[in-house]
């Protein structure tokens, strides 16, 4: 699993590889049989036969098979394969959990740091009002929230429909289908959730991974990650590495969260003639990169160098520009201008945290 | 507003017109105000001015000053303009909404009408075990179903932060924000949320859409449109226009969902150099598109020609093929194949009814 | 065509409205009747009526044959259609190019000017080497001439195929097709090379937009929009606009040009059952958010205040770390450092700039 | 490389694996150093270390200079890594050029077999007038011709720009550049061209499998894969799983081709902060994916199985409906309906198979 075309792949660890794939697919065939069941050591001829059924469920059974003569019954390869993916899916959703949990930490402690460092606002990159960091890092625990919220909100209902999703083949054996679980070979709703779920955590990780970008450029210099990348010929160089490979991530995540909706749209008859075909690879590819973006996030947000002094230096600079909407305000209310122009930003951040506490005990329970 | 481009525009009315989002946007401002504001008579001049501030609001504020001279003090173009996007997002989600309960109310009778009416199933295109119609309709349904769940969750914020989110202006002037009003300026998911949500919707249709598309053709002729489009030179033809265009759709909309991704993906600073802009017509697109696709799939499940006749033949064709499977179940049971092969697919239509009953006495309560 | 939700459209102009739409299917039939047409009146209506066809055509020869009853006789639907955005594409495209090449001619003008002029050359967001301003320059110019080649390679083939390609009905009247026009209906490849295109043109005004955007940050100020945009609360600033706008357009084109493509792969039988409807509205946006993205890049370099000092201050304040390239590869050549580390880059300036005024050349020829 | 997640992937060879990317770098080094270096057997930890710098570059480097000390002297990390993506896809797009001329050669054998086989032809999924096989094979025939076309003009430029495009470093080394080799650090043409080229071919591959798959439903039965998929449950299906699998790959090729658009217009300073990282999995993914998609459709369309009987058959079917337009254009035209109602169908077959003849016979020689 070496990619040199995605560095830092490895962070996603076993999730979503052939193996963990062929493992989920013999594990969920085992529980069908009730027994245990090998994994067969033939990986790569497996891939290879999984073409000719288009899927590699029947080269799967075909090998099972020999350990056991009643693999499989009553299971269709959809079965297997969606059951194999959401096995994959729930663990690897557990694991983001616990990183976007330790982004909400890291981030808590950020931004009751800070809450009262004051820092110049930016829109459309020029200076607006007075701000806090605390306040800056409030939105990113926002989007980080936000993002959470919709990952704890998914399932990953396992697929038993037989043939054609109508159980026929267990009503023929005499076994029924365990109750609840529903069926969805043809409305891919639980996919295209996980796939607009996980691009939701890549909005959120590039939303960090912007404003590190913008403010640690060395004319700006209030932010540096903390063990900055270097270059193959310019000894000096500290570069955002991890800021550069989650806004990579993020460019990439959204279409195929998309490729997994125009799939989801291709659904006909009673299994998809492509449409289906078309989820593997993209899910195990929108996960790995979600949590590799996740990780990279983690990392980015711990090694965080703030440089009050410069956002101090920064403010000063900027000068009464800054403070002319404050003037205007003050005039329009009949009074001088407050000391501060702060509005209720700490407020918010304490209310960001207090939000984020309330998630972070949530799960721990 | 008459699109020559997008056949069945009209059927999205007056939603996420230029008209209304300048009407949304007065009521922002009137709001605010606590006095009405009439709609300034001047749309064309307004888009003009637009592109100088990068959004309509600072040329509306100026014509709407002359109305009042305190109009949006405290404010910030993008609590206007989100704002409105708001409300014009919630109104038109409450449209699709109904549409949706209407799809969803004449699924079920069709699920009922059909939860025994035996045909094939067709899985990758092929013959693959009996099923019946209203089994294939309750996949319709719970697609619809499934995409409603996700709709119904929406929410749409207002805007409320001024320049940076600090409510600076707000705080000077001695007028607090309304409680449990949130603050989204840079952390979109609001947004993204109704983009997943709607491309779901799509999805849905498009799931339905492509049945009625392979159903109808002529050599299988199971299904037909109620009132078939004509052609411009062959007098014979009644095509499936409503599929077609529904299909259209969906080609469509996860694209621009994903685009609402890669733009909350650019958020940096206080306001994004872009990312915000490129929301706008963006969501329009989709809410418009989105609600075509409903009302259409509205009126093609309305019409639908079911031809049980035509099932049955094609089943009756399919002959001794499609009970393979239970031959072989049968035979590893150890006992004659029983007379019917259809599962619990009937009590499975039952199931997905009761669901969309549930629903829909939800919804109308 | 006020359009409130994309500031600038208007520069657009007429290309690809409904207004025009129904003109150029108006042309088409007039051309292939052999005598005038008038364009009716009745845009509002044939809007509606499209959806029953499924397309305009239907309704529009119901109208046309009241002027000539000859009218669209051998014709099919998607003959006119396809003309007719193959007419439209043709006049925007020169429009277009009409605009690349004053782009082209302006960054000439600036590349030759800043030749020489020092700046700090960035990577990965830090200060790397030396480079000059029209080593920068030349990379927009040979971003927006890249662009140009492929939009000059396009071409836009009219439709003329009859029913299903086989120009039988022309036949049978007798009328032979004129020669050397392709049959398209369901090989898409001129409507995709059109997307694929003008994607390239918004990536290389991004390209330029993005480099305004960081280097008019207030504490890099190396650059401005010589006509920043106002803000609705903060009288003193001055926001890149155009760079904003023209980066927002970028961050859309990809997606339609990538549905133009998921179209031509829905493509099926004798017409495609969706993915042809599909392409229209796409193209439309397409073109039009293309031509207002490069209309804007026009305006900002045009405008665009360069300040040498600034850069010479920023080169100046980023010291021997910029050396220290040169410092490790003269000490490898065994030499001291030579008096400038710049390459040749102005050699590279200068050769783009012959390349930008062939291309000019060319053109005007 | 066992890839189950895309099955079929093997038919991708060595194309774009991280083997053949490690191997590609290193020959991009050692031609610039002007000898041989072995190329280091430490994939798994250059990929790890890769996250380090941002790109493998950096951490190869290092153990190359075990072998050499003066390796990469005067290059940066983009030049290899351009360079090295360059040369894959060369190799790439030779491969996939022979597939795509084998492609053209069987349907050139097609078309000429069946040029006059009559079937009906079908448009919005309805029967609409006659046609022929050999006219159907004619337009997959164009698809695949006009895509390769595209294909054609590709070019792999190297990239030769030292730190920041400039050459500085070569300049001090006293080592002149290659005349000829351009510089595209920030401008991206030379990747999103490869990009648009390759969503091509999959939509070209679509078309044919899209047509498959419909005309082998086994109510229609015209056409049947040669070799069709078995199930892992029903014993009599053959499945068309090749269809399946192309139609399943251009659902996923063209929003990866938008990444590449997307990642280009990122593209900002000397060298872009995740644009250009965003590029390299994508390219591998669409490399791969068309490769694999092309090789499909040479086998899909080796094995076609044609059934005229059954062509002739649906024709009589339809019966006179299909003459209908026909008949008012004899009337129109004022003379009886001629014998055949084809057109200039079979005069088309005979010219696309000229284009495809010199198309093969310009690439051969």
């Amino acid at each position: 699993m070496a990619d040199l075309f995605w560095p830092g792949d490895d962070r996603a660890g076993d999730h979503f590889t052939s193996e963990s794939f062929l493992g989920a697919m013999v594990d969920v065939e085992a529980d069908w049989l009730g027994r245990p069941l090998e994994v067969p050591d033939h990986l790569e001829w497996l891939a290879n036969e999984a073409e000719l059924g288009g899927n590699p469920v029947i080269a799967l059974v075909e090998l099972l098979r020999e350990q056991d003569p009643r693999v499989h019954r009553g299971l269709t390869s959809q079965d297997v394969v969606d059951s194999a993916l959401m096995r994959m899916a729930a663990a690897a959703v557990a694991s983001l959990r616990h990183d976007l949990r330790s982004v909400v930490d890291r981030l808590v402690g950020l931004a009751e740091r800070h809450r009262s460092t004051p820092m110049v606002a930016r829109t459309l990159t020029q200076h607006a009002v007075p701000t806090t960091f605390g306040f800056r890092v409030a939105a990113w625990l926002t989007a980080v929230l936000d993002a959470d919220d919709d990952v704890a909100r998914l399932d990953f209902p396992e697929q038993l429909g037989g043939a054609a999703g109508t159980r026929a083949a267990l009503t023929e054996l005499g076994r029924p289908a365990p109750g609840g679980v529903p069926r969805w070979h043809t409305t891919r709703a639980p996919i295209t959730r996980i796939g607009d779920a996980l691009a939701g955590c890549t909005d959120a990780c590039a939303r960090i991974a912007n404003d590190v970008l913008v403010m640690s450029r060395p004319e700006i210099g209030e932010l540096a990650e903390g063990s900055g990348g270097g270059s193959s010929t310019m000894p000096h160089k500290a570069n955002p590495t991890l800021s550069v490979l989650v806004r990579r991530a993020a460019l990439t995540t959204p279409q195929l969260a998309a490729t997994l909706h125009l799939a989801a749209a291709q659904q006909v008859d009673d299994r998809a003639d492509g449409g289906w075909h078309a989820e593997w690879a993209t899910l195990r590819d929108l996960v790995r990169r979600t949590l590799v973006a996740v990780s990279q996030t983690d990392d980015l947000v711990t090694g965080l160098v703030v440089r009050p002094d410069r956002m101090a230096a920064t403010l000063a600079a900027a000068g009464a520009d800054v403070l002319a909407e404050q003037r205007s305000m003050a005039a329009a209310a009949g009074h001088p201008p407050a000391p501060s122009y702060l509005g209720d930003a700490i407020e918010h951040v304490d209310a960001v945290v207090v939000r984020a506490r309330e998630s972070l005990s949530k799960e721990s329970r």
